[in-house]
């Protein structure tokens, strides 16, 4: 048998949904506005206790139409799983639409429309589940967390709240030069550490009870990151698009053609032909 | 406010789909197996006045997940809405899964196991909607209604039934050699002419009454093609996967690099950037 995401049939995401804003909102010039919204991952049905604050959508997300499955969503998995939440979270993102150029969506932080929108989500997936712990991955992700908790809505949310390094933190801010890999790393898994810590208690219903195991100080082991569940993609959608192989890039001789152009390409390894 | 496809969140559609077969029923040296399952378009709220069967999912569809969304699509789109039919149909194809090589999936018309897996989307449509026509959309299409039609459930359908020339035929037999382009559209025209008249007294519901306007002798004009409504497809996607310009393609410098990738790219005319 095959589990799928049901997706947005119910309200108050049905809904939601259908009223997603545009480029009136969000500028074409700052956001990749032309592959659509991508809006979620995880479970709708009321069951999560854990809300993941990420930050936007990239090529894999585009494809899947569900956010965090590429390598950043494999370690907020295994993230998660080390709290003992094997299914009971849900996803959203700081924005809707994948952010381009270098601002990297810093400019639009505070843009009341854009937060407007991600409080209705935020407003409605409070409401309807027990929420005992939120996690913000990186700086935009906190910044819209802590918007949404300064309105009437947010200041009723009392559980813990922990902000965290991006899980892509050692790739982007070794690529910038500013740091090395290994050392933006080690920064990372302290930092997670930290977290793992401070969440461990506060999650009272864990999917699985586990002891606490954190990680080491140099990189990920396998055992630090966790599949993506099938139930968390939408029908029909092959297994290889949940695992540890990238499968799609952006690609294309100019910056337009590279804005314009996804290459989803199956990894060697998992072709069946 | 944007439409969307709520998907499979019903009964029996979920378990359908739960349950679809593998490559331990689709051969991956005849079926791109690696690409998915690809189940339906249009509605399954029991509102379907016409069944239509197409035969296979191509590269546009792999990136949807709904059938019949390329140039085949917005053909068969018109030609439903010369009916009076503009959202009240549901597509199956004859195989889940895009026919790859020469055989054409030929070979496979009569596997009993995909045989049985498409005759239970066939009793489930069948059962919950008031089918007035049933399109067959090319030899494998009609092939698949008929033995579905000599099972005990197919014999209870009694409506009217079509056997088509598939939408693309002209494109696939004159790329064949076997005739030119315009002598095959002008056969496709005929061919589909003949089904406007065999079909327009047959749908009693048409969800708009039109004066029947029958096609040309030489090609498609605008106005016998169709958009895909919005309503369609999975939430989020981009309204240029539904548009007349093709933007997935699959390439390749060998057969098995050009089989394990698709290229998704925005058309440029539809580019917001």
């Amino acid at each position: 048998m095959h589990d799928f995401d049901p997706g947005y049939t119910h309200e108050p995401y049905a809904t939601l949904v259908r009223s997603h804003p545009g480029p009136e909102i969000y500028p074409p010039e700052d956001f990749r506005v032309e592959w659509g919204p991508v809006f979620h991952r995880g479970r709708l049905d009321g069951s999560a206790r854990v809300l993941v604050i990420g930050q936007d959508p990239a090529a894999h997300e585009a494809v899947t139409r569900r956010i965090l499955v590429g390598t950043a969503g494999r370690r907020v998995q295994g993230f998660l799983a080390k709290l003992g939440i094997d299914t009971g979270y849900v996803m959203v993102n700081t924005f809707l639409y994948s952010v381009y150029g270098q601002g990297g969506g810093t400019a639009h932080a505070q843009d009341p429309a854009i937060a407007d929108y991600r409080h209705a989500w935020l407003d409605a997936l409070m409401e309807h589940n027990a929420v005992e712990a939120v996690l913000a991955f990186g700086g935009l992700a906190d910044t819209a967390f802590r918007t949404w908790h300064a309105t009437p809505a947010g200041r009723r949310y009392t559980g813990a709240y922990q902000h965290m390094l991006h899980p892509t933190y050692p790739e982007s801010a070794s690529s910038s030069g500013s740091t090395t890999l290994a050392t933006a790393m080690a920064k990372l898994l302290a930092d997670w550490n930290t977290a793992l810590e401070a969440l461990h208690g506060a999650i009272t219903r864990p999917d699985h009870e586990r002891p606490l195991v954190p990680y080491g100080s140099t990189g990920f082991t396998p055992a630090d990151l966790a599949s993506i569940p099938e139930a968390d993609l939408p029908a029909g959608l092959p297994a290889w698009m949940r695992s540890a192989e990238p499968w799609a890039r952006r690609e294309g001789a100019t910056p337009g053609e590279k804005r314009a152009t996804i290459v989803v390409e199956v990894p060697e390894t998992l072709r069946p032909f």
